[in-house]
């Protein structure tokens, strides 16, 4: 396809058609990581800055693991949460960076839209690594790629996210996708955790995991965000897991092959027990793996032009796997 | 010509034909960045460690920048404010890190001389990248070499340097670059902020923007530091602003290809209006993508032998400007 | 030698022909980091991560250094010791970093035993860069190298380690190595830093250096660790330095050529007189030096196979010196 986009700044501004092409160009970059040199030289000279104004391990780390294998120098960037920037010094901060002449931004900050005004100001691709409670593009992206990848579609699967949906960026971003690709989401939650946006979002919301888990083809938990929960939303740990928790005993009334998903970091024995977190429908560490193959498409399709383009200039990617048509 | 430093220190050291050779290196490093691949191997299999003991966003990633695009291999250390270090055991640091067969050192200080220290006692370049109020040679080289790539020269332009000159080692270094280099210097602030070694330094004093404006080729304004000013050294924002400020209205009375400069951060409305900031006669921006390609020729000045040699080595900077004499 | 270990965790665990393949691999690399252009192609698309939980420069720096000189990708992962990571959540950490397809970890930890918890989950090699109290192998292997560069051999050697056993990790992973390798060791500390364990493995005990200092061929100070002192292990300083200090009196009682080593960071005026550390006995620095290819060796050696065959993949290390047997 002939990508049009400066920016990857969330799930609800992409068409199916952009979707697919993400997930499709990724084949190709799963299987780099899996070559004895896991690097390719398509961005070799560009730079990219990691700029996390959150703390993060996992993302920066994915981040960073696929720009390095895409030959690209990286620069990071943090702050701890402490020292707040105001948004014209963080613009600033910005604009300073991208005179430095480097070739793309990746932004994580606690301020939902701060992706979205870097991305006005500045003529480089910015790519959204979390914004607030508002959008995690790249999480929803490996998520529909780990579950195309064991399902072979999206189409009329049917999954459940269960959790903390209120302060959920992942939550919105794999609601905007999956129900984009057709599938069918249903939210699980207490209903202190369902924001009014949701009635609008095409989603059916129930109260109990019970009342979904023999139909679903996809449990998607989600972390309980302690930290972000100033109020009481529940009131135990023990009650959540009652209704919320992905048991063991609970799985047994599941579908054979229902895939057990977690953006991380688990809870252990809080939303998921270990037995199901480490279990064999678990595909949670795939995520992970994959997490780095669609980081490293979607540099790619920002920096790196048309995939067709790359491979006859640099042969670097090696075979082409061809879209898979979901 | 024929180098012989084995440091950057400070601009106060260097003489005419030193700062000529460094502008006219910087030519063909600022090409370098405008490449779509922005990377040259002069110094691959080097290292370059920077020893940050001072907060800092921008310089640190221009070094960084620099390092990378001459394809040298980085490793950055930073410590906090908090943590204090005793000078000799800096040293002994510093002398550790030498042993690992490292190529040069960068280092920021809120003690001034610790550069100077460190040079003494290592065999390896060491490069100034500030020290407390003292220097900051890499600032002064990146504006001049601003001001001669927009004026053409140096020599007899009138540059206003404006406001916290006391705990300035921009304004410092500027002023022994710009002294030296023939152009005539104004001092422009609050008799607080002018320390009394000003005398001997070959500059003109005022006490208001307006005494100076409608002469000058260049207005460079510096940060006010908020964080260093234990006292109060003026009465408000709004005063200093007022006589000192570099506003749209004021900028009116001013020559029309007069250049605005700021070393960054900006206190936008404080030191300068965001119109200004932003404006036609802003060079601000290009100061930072100047900065990248100076550093590179500093680095390559010290640890990459004479650019004639080096580009016969490896033709790896491409086409030789000729250094353009002011 | 066939190399089949997957991680290095510890000293105790290696038997001395292992211990000799390492220091001979080091001989080569040794060289790498003499030449103008350090660095060799070696590991060229693997991926190593520093999980350090535990603050360090030094360590962390040269083993940055040693990957980057056999051209690896790192990725750093620090966290203070104040964020406090509960084992399992630890291990989750390391399982999802190993997922993104790595090549091995390096890990400093606080807590004893957390390499080998995480050498048990992970595929990847994982290599100890200091855990706990208990072992720092790497750090013992540098010293070995040192000592048997500079005295030809281990077999005989009377080494003399003093002070802070009880807290020392270093002193621990020494002892195995010295005592395997054929050498006496002596412990020279105040009782109340002697820990039962010693009693177990094959040294002599004094409480005074001057009971062996005409004897001994290398005399390996530790560094008191106030921050780890909770209660009062010794009166005083000054009474410390009295009984255990190298000072510049004492050291004329020794042998011409003993060689005086420290871990580093070193209390100068404390463990060793200024004089002393910098000094024409002192090898302290070379173990710095050396630490670097020790490191490459190990790193080499767990990710690149055996040196014949990896010398005749890429031509990379150049002129084999061939293993010198001590």
């Amino acid at each position: 396809m002939n990508w049009k986009r400066k920016d990857l700044l969330g799930i609800e501004e992409l068409n199916p058609d952009e979707i697919i092409h993400i997930l499709d160009t990724s084949i190709s970059f799963k299987e780099v990581s899996e070559r004895p040199i896991k690097k390719v030289p398509i961005l070799r000279g560009k730079t990219i800055v990691n700029l996390f104004f959150e703390p993060s391990t996992r993302t920066r780390i994915s981040f960073e693991l696929a720009e390095k294998r895409l030959s690209a120098d990286t620069v990071n960037f943090s702050t701890s949460g402490s020292s707040v920037l105001k948004n014209e010094t963080l613009l600033d901060t910005a604009l300073n960076i991208e005179a430095m002449k480097i070739d793309a931004v990746v932004v994580r900050h606690s301020g939902a839209g701060i992706p979205h005004l870097l991305a006005k100001k500045l003529s480089v691709p910015v790519i959204n690594a979390g914004d607030g409670a508002h959008e995690h593009p790249t999480q929803a992206l490996l998520d529909m790629f780990t579950i195309r990848e064991k399902k072979g579609k999206l189409q009329n699967l049917k999954v459940a996210i269960i959790g903390d949906i209120r302060f959920s960026r992942v939550a919105r971003s794999n609601i905007w996708g999956l129900t984009k690709m057709g599938a069918e989401v249903f939210i699980v939650a207490p209903p202190t955790f369902i924001p009014p946006y949701l009635a609008n979002m095409g989603v059916k919301i129930f109260n109990s995991l019970d009342e979904v888990i023999e139909k679903v083809d996809v449990i998607m938990a989600l972390r309980i965000q302690m930290e972000r929960q100033k109020g009481s939303f529940f009131p135990s740990i023990r009650e959540y897991r009652q209704y919320f928790g992905i048991t063991k005993e609970r799985l047994k009334k599941a579908k054979k092959d229902v895939l057990i998903m977690h953006p991380g970091p688990i809870n252990r024995g809080v939303e998921i027990d270990p037995e199901v977190a480490d279990g064999k429908n678990s595909v949670i560490l795939e995520q992970v793996t994959n997490g780095v193959a669609v980081r490293m498409a979607i540099l790619y399709i920002l920096l790196g032009g048309s995939p067709t383009h790359a491979s006859q200039r640099n042969g670097a990617i090696g075979r082409r796997t061809g879209g898979k048509r979901i």
